[in-house]
């Protein structure tokens, strides 16, 4: 879907748009039931939703890609996923709500283990705690200096830590420095562009203090950076869809990507229940809303098809609630598949329906992987479409042509 | 799909894929039984694949599009057929096993008739027997001479010949000699791009000598050149996909596009049973495996319904062998449908079944054109994804994003 198109026929209108996303909402089938987590839990709702909606299975990306969250998350935004790719440094800054700048540079960091001659011998220095995690930043970010640049050293979790550069004509076009095997010292800080070379100076330096910083913190003596980005300039939902956009998403990644399309983000809790009452306290103040649900896909990453499927079956218990607010689209999908059974994200299409009172609604009955696939929207549909289509549903699209 | 990024995304496994081709597979019904001769033939273990696999029809081109042999078989190897175009004389070269090398230009020749004006009355020269062809072809070879080039004049069947000029600095770039319609005089060679002026020299001369060979040869009295091209230099299938890849395949055509994409040839026997044999001795070696039955398509082209699904029953027979060597990933379709009542290749699209651990198998039961309708991949899947999708089962490709 070619965003130029939708732009030039997008006409207001007084309607409201749900986009209730389920993060790793798909799955595979257990081996004793072959049913999946979505088809094996208690539905009712979502099951009465489906069966007036157009019901499908989408393609985040591309047939056989597995999403990360970043890409996942746009196409369901309706930005094209391939054309907008965002760095991982700043995914990992949105990551734990960094409030990252126009300027800055952001990678990610590992704290690892190298010997006497400088080579990597543990990759993630035997995964730290987190705890020790912390006190090592502290240390880097006491002793640290490096003129003219502000230097941020940020905890994420075990071994893994953000970095963050702010100063004047920094560039985010520089190769990792992690080796990615073990055996090898870390990589140079290279450009892949000439105009990085004066970052490409600070990151050296930057590398040269921590490794002196470090000397003594055996098993965590030294660092590997990688995704140094910057923030892009992406045009905003308002922009293109013509939509005053708001997410409601409890962890700071999802709203980290939401601003980066201008949403508005919701200060919301950690619940299902607080994520559906901040909808209902905003329902009045804009046309679209994410509400992003993180459990489906952390407990699909840790194995537990029950968790999931009571998850799913939480969820299912505020549908009625949605449907009070009387919207004129409803969405609900997740950004990718996580099975159980694979304990991370994976390539298979994600179960979707849309509803709308013109949707045409087609013959799906229970909300499913494999019900779906004979939905209206196909086995295969392309995520990125879904906005366009939920803007047509609401009146907010213009005849093409005449 | 664009194979930058999958390539991009390719991570090393110690996984296994096999292409199982049956040639010219999709049929359409008989109109006695309302079957197709893949629906009407007896296949238990293709069917019990089936039940456990993700099913559907692709199409190797586009819809509408009857492909040849050539586009069929690149577009299931991920290649975009459209893309990756192979001309017609190096194909022929193939066809018969001929060892084409990197600067000979190859192409497709018809015995023609033409009356004492020059004017073409019959563009297959009576169809002459292959017998007459050979003596023909070796009369040009012991009369031809042409200064600084290799030529070679090689019997393909009936009125087709390969030609192939071997020198320096040829192009394949020049236009076909053939007028397609009777009643005109063959096109003299011409360019298609200025660097082939030579060529067109050395095609000019070719013609106006052959023309004083078969001076007293009528009805064999001339010939016409087509699909004028060189071997094209392509990535291979390690290059891309980073798979170590073989091809069981008894037919030159087969084995010459395989070699075109880097695939080893593993010589083999004509009949299925040796094909199976080759793939068991050779299984420890490669990462990926194409396995050609070719006799569907020949069956099909001949009208012969009742063998063609003779055939495919044969080769269910072979599946429990199959799956004895334990594959991660299994696919079994064909490179265009051959119905039997079309003795023809033609553009409907044909069945596709892709069996792994982990696939969520969709409801299809039985392997045939109409159940597949409403498999997992759709009745308009694209032939070229299916390379990726099964990279993405035998767990080859990293994920998109973070």
């Amino acid at each position: 879907m070619d965003l130029d198109i939708t732009k030039k026929l997008i006409k207001p209108a007084d309607t409201k748009i749900v986009l209730l996303v389920m993060d790793g909402l798909g799955g595979i089938p257990d081996s004793s039931t072959n049913l999946t987590e979505l088809e094996s839990a208690y539905t009712p709702n979502l099951d009465n939703l489906a069966s007036k909606s157009i019901c499908g299975l989408q393609q985040p990306v591309a047939t056989g890609i597995t999403p990360g969250s970043g890409p996942g998350h746009l196409a369901l935004f309706g930005y094209n996923p391939i054309e907008f790719q965002v760095g991982r440094g700043v995914l990992a800054a949105y990551g734990i709500g960094f409030d990252l700048q126009d300027k800055d540079v952001a990678a990610r960091g590992n704290f690892c283990t190298v010997d006497d001659n400088g080579v990597v011998i543990d990759r993630r220095a035997g995964r730290i705690s987190t705890e020790k995690n912390k006190e090592l930043c502290q240390l880097i970010r006491d002793n640290i200096n490096i003129p003219g640049i502000e230097v941020f050293v940020e905890t994420v979790k075990e071994h893994r830590f953000l970095l963050v550069l702010r100063g004047e004509d920094l560039s985010g076009e520089l190769y990792d420095t992690d080796p990615q095997e073990i055996g090898k010292p870390p990589l140079p800080p290279r450009v892949s562009s000439s105009n990085a070379e004066k970052t490409r100076e600070v990151v050296e330096e930057f590398l040269r203090q921590v490794r002196e910083i470090l000397r003594e913190q055996h098993p965590a003596n030294m660092v590997l950076l990688r995704g140094f980005s910057m923030k892009p300039g992406w045009p905003t939902m308002e922009d293109v869809f013509g939509l005053k956009s708001a997410a409601i998403a409890a962890y700071p990644m999802y709203k980290g990507l939401a601003k980066l399309i201008g949403m508005d983000i919701l200060p919301t809790g950690e619940t299902i229940s607080e994520e559906f009452k901040t909808l209902e306290e905003h329902w009045n103040k804009y046309d679209f809303f994410y509400l992003h649900v993180k459990k489906t896909d952390s407990s699909g990453e840790d194995g537990d098809f029950n968790r999931k499927k009571m998850i799913i079956e939480e969820v299912d218990q505020y549908i009625p609630r949605l449907l009070d607010l009387k919207p004129d689209v409803i969405i609900v999908t997740g950004d990718h598949s996580t099975p159980s059974e694979l304990k991370a994200h994976s390539w298979h299409p994600v179960p979707v329906l849309l509803w709308s009172k013109h949707c045409r609604p087609d013959n799906v009955k229970h909300f499913g992987e494999r019900e779906c696939i004979n939905g209206a929207l196909g086995p295969r549909f392309p995520a990125v479409e879904l906005l366009p289509l939920a803007l047509a549903n609401a009146g907010r699209l213009e005849k093409f042509g005449a």
